[in-house]
């Protein structure tokens, strides 16, 4: 099996993901978000790459949720951050949901067998099922605007990690991966450390959502697996 | 002190040197060459970036010298192994060398304020005299073809290493730089594993040259660091 890490959501090319099993990482915030929206019994989770669509696109009794630059978007019900998706708030209510890269890292691959969105707090169970699936795998890192983001890499390389102790074998990877297997071994056993250092978490901190990152670091606190079906992402 | 890191040549664009000092980087060979080729008594090389330029710019006495896809140019008088670079060869000769990403590397560079080669053999003499010319410092990784190479990053991570531990200060780097860091330290005393396990490390051993990945892989055995002066690369 082949593990294809693409740096960022600006070097996604359509390409990439045919054939294969994408998993979209954005751990500060977008996919552990929507792992905890699933957890707290949303019904599912709808992309959209615009705030303009999120507002067109909404029906009775769904929400609106997003961010742009770290904020939650004007008018809107729920910013990004996983504390605001509590079973009140969120249980049997869809989720229209946009974020700076995120959602638009789902959209890039969307060409793929499957879409599954991981992140450290669903690592070993997102690795399980994209074993089940029997494809090669790309990792998408969402990265930071148009840049390569640290905690995204370092969750492709906890990935990697995962993949091979499950898959028993040794992996093949390209050397981006090889690098970011690396990245992750050097800090598995302090994981918090990179996620508080990194251009997102420092952003985060100053603006007072410490806690959404000790909450998005703890490793396979979740055992669900978001996985687009159709327009919508549900539980896996 | 702030270091930016791009990941391969591809990414390098001319507004990213201005007022920097560029450490252009290319382990598997490049830059560990031109190192070699001033131990050895080379009055200079002369970055070309065709075949057909190294042939119109050459002049009594030089030497033609360069690769594609790790193999020597036919008629030339030296590959790309520093193995070549002998004294007996190399000595008061002037160098014209086309390599695939090393020399493309080094004119994209040329921006900056100074232009340093930099690989894992001349790190700390690098590293020093990057500081001594008090800039902001530019690491660019040549990486291979049209991507990341792994060997360049783990060099770019041994060269923030050694910035932090010579100036003693903690360096601000960028998301990227602190995922090399982060990659060298988890490989730092065993270097030669990774350079053996990335793709160009691999083609290497495949095509005989074993002995260039575990020369090029011994930290700091030169205190030569080539510097651009003009046209020509000249010890610094």
């Amino acid at each position: 099996m082949e593990i294809v890490v693409i740096s960022s959501v600006n070097e996604a090319q359509a390409e990439c993901f045919t054939h294969r099993t994408a998993i979209v990482i954005d751990v500060l915030r977008a996919t552990s978000t929507m792992i905890t929206a699933l957890q707290s019994g949303a019904s599912g989770v709808y992309p959209v790459e615009t705030v303009l669509e999120a507002r067109t696109l909404q029906q009775e009794g769904d929400l609106l949720a997003g961010e742009r630059f770290c904020r939650k978007i004007p008018g809107f019900d729920l910013g990004n951050s996983p504390e605001d998706f509590t079973p009140e708030v969120v249980k049997d209510r869809r989720i229209l949901l946009t974020t700076t890269n995120g959602t638009r890292a789902i959209h890039k691959a969307l060409r793929a067998d499957n879409v599954l969105a991981g992140a450290i707090i669903n690592a070993s169970a997102c690795a399980r099922m994209a074993l089940e699936l029997k494809r090669d795998i790309v990792l998408l890192c969402a990265g930071s605007h148009d840049d390569f983001a640290l905690e995204d890499g370092l969750c492709a390389g906890l990935f990697i990690d995962r993949l091979q102790a499950l898959s028993g074998i040794a992996v093949e990877t390209d050397d981006f991966g090889a690098a970011m297997l690396g990245l992750y071994k050097n800090a598995s056993t302090r994981i918090l450390e990179p996620l508080h250092r990194s251009s997102t978490g420092k952003r985060l901190l100053k603006m007072g959502y410490g806690r959404d990152i000790e909450r998005c670091g703890q490793i396979d606190s979740s055992i669900i697996v978001p996985r687009m079906q159709g327009d919508m992402i549900v539980q896996g």
